[in-house]
């Protein structure tokens, strides 16, 4: 059984490699490579499989997922710019795709030892587009 | 090919296991063991999987779809409080997860001689909570 | 200058009118009249009307408000069964017109002394149905 | 990973077989089997599939999906009749399911040298009722 | 007190006046002159104005809202070709905005008795576009 | 007849009066205030005021309201860093209070001359915050 937690953020990025020349970001990104950095409401969907204990009726203890959604996402993420304050995305650029990576990377472990384990990732940068990811 | 219909019902539940204490219910489900109850507006998707008829261009007769949730679902359930209207939420708590299960067990053998198979559920309690059900 | 706010609680309620008959009660509220309950996410727009303060440029405090709904509508009212367990309720029938009653006259002496006051509020029972009040 | 773009076109079908009789597709489909036709927004998510690249951080460059979207489902089929102006619908049956096909086998050879292939498209007549193809 | 009920209908409609020229119908509509016409999930939302009774708590009936808004506007007009199938959108051009003044006229007269009076309608075309309607 | 068209903008803001000391911008803005900013997918709903034309059908052309709202608000602040990029946010913090007034000042005269003047606008900063003005 997939449970799914649905969380929201607000951060900024700029979309620009900066081992790449102005003009070349500018090609790749278009105004996402804005230096200054725009930003979004970025939805998060966390997709945990297992099963339902035969006693609380619950694959696993909701308090306890938003309790780590809020220190591994929120709290580091939500209000802030993440090129310029989130690690890696110093040197990093923070794709919607980088970014599932990144959050994945930090969600994974803290499921690792049950009773559900992370099973994917779904990231909205707006309503028009998201990523899934799945590790590897 | 997958097909998903989708309908809504209100209902009212509490999440207590009887057989446990009141202490260990609150510690477990917090708010949510109230025993009067508290209600959601459930959101449930229904997935069949079939291949399209080449001469109706139809997985399965939406007409037919739309009875069978109708009958199996939204008439037992809506308006409903489930923990004391609705077998077997007597005994089981009500949880989204065993609901699901619950939903899955009524649909599945409705949709057992086709055209279309029942592929999986998804029932939202909130926007912000959901869960899958393919079955076991 | 208006701003609003949008909140949701999950409640339980049933339409009785308890002095009216059964038959009287069922012919008023049809499924609603389940004396059992069933449940809604219910969501709240709260909006309050004032001038953007020159130098904060907010009309409002956010983090105020947000305290004010909690207290007056979220803490007595989620995860509730309203006939059984918030006042008026036990007596007075909570259709979501009644219930908007009661949410503004709990509401309405909090933001009496400024600096917004309440303009109107809207509840929605479902996506389909929802009312506007603003005092009288 | 998986990158989904949703697009909106807005088109009218009917949903009728020219080698059925009246009363067949009366029976078969209903209200919509008028032949005059009626509309949705349809709503188009289509998933492609591949691994962001390392410099970029990009699965797929955005624009180009853009363009390969516009030009092969927006441009022919928004504001069209399906079934009068787009082909092969003055044969074929343009149900939801039929209509995703179509749209599968426009925009497969499109994504097949890649960077990223297409995974799935899931295409929603109303907000109710979608179906997903994979192609075969 | 307001209280708004909102419904669904799908249909088809083509915006051109028969008596411009097919170059002002292009100028003045673009892509909507399109004469097969094209289709939307038009989504209505129906304000009503009154006093909750004090024995039902009720503005209104809901059930008979629901009888006249299937009568007056789901039953005329739902999987309907507006210009082809609906009086006067043989000789009116069905815009957004004639199509909300008819449903206007339409329903007016249903609710002119009380117990609630027709106080406005907001008629959605997409997501992107709706026009409210007070009557004149 | 109101007619609304709704566009949608990402930006970055930082709500800071850089009047007021670091720990007053705090204790005001929470983390709003961080310098860096942080982004939103803006929604504005843009509320014209106008007579359905009698041969058009049409309140306004929907293609010069596009225009003017891309000229006036998306073009100037999509992908933007309102603070460093969008007068006159370089000195008035933009908060949503500030911004939605920004934006009236910027519309309300392209629409001054008729057909249909600007009678509202709706920010939306997420979800569950919005503005409305209608200027003064």
């Amino acid at each position: 059984m997939l449970l799914t937690r649905k969380i929201e953020f607000s951060a900024s990025h700029a979309c620009r490699n900066p081992q790449l020349s102005e003009a070349e970001n500018q090609a790749l990104y278009g105004a996402d490579a804005n230096p200054h950095g725009h930003g979004h409401n970025y939805v998060l969907e966390v997709t945990l499989e297992g099963d339902a204990d035969p006693v609380t009726g619950m694959v696993v203890d909701l308090k306890e997922v938003k309790g780590i959604l809020e220190r591994e996402v929120v709290e580091p993420m939500d209000h802030r710019h993440l090129n310029r304050e989130v690690s890696p995305f110093d040197t990093v650029v923070p794709t919607t795709e980088n970014l599932a990576v990144e959050i994945w990377r930090r969600l994974a472990p803290r499921f690792a030892e049950g009773p559900a384990s992370l099973r994917s990732i779904r990231l909205y940068e707006t309503e028009d587009l998201f990523v899934e990811y799945e590790g590897r």
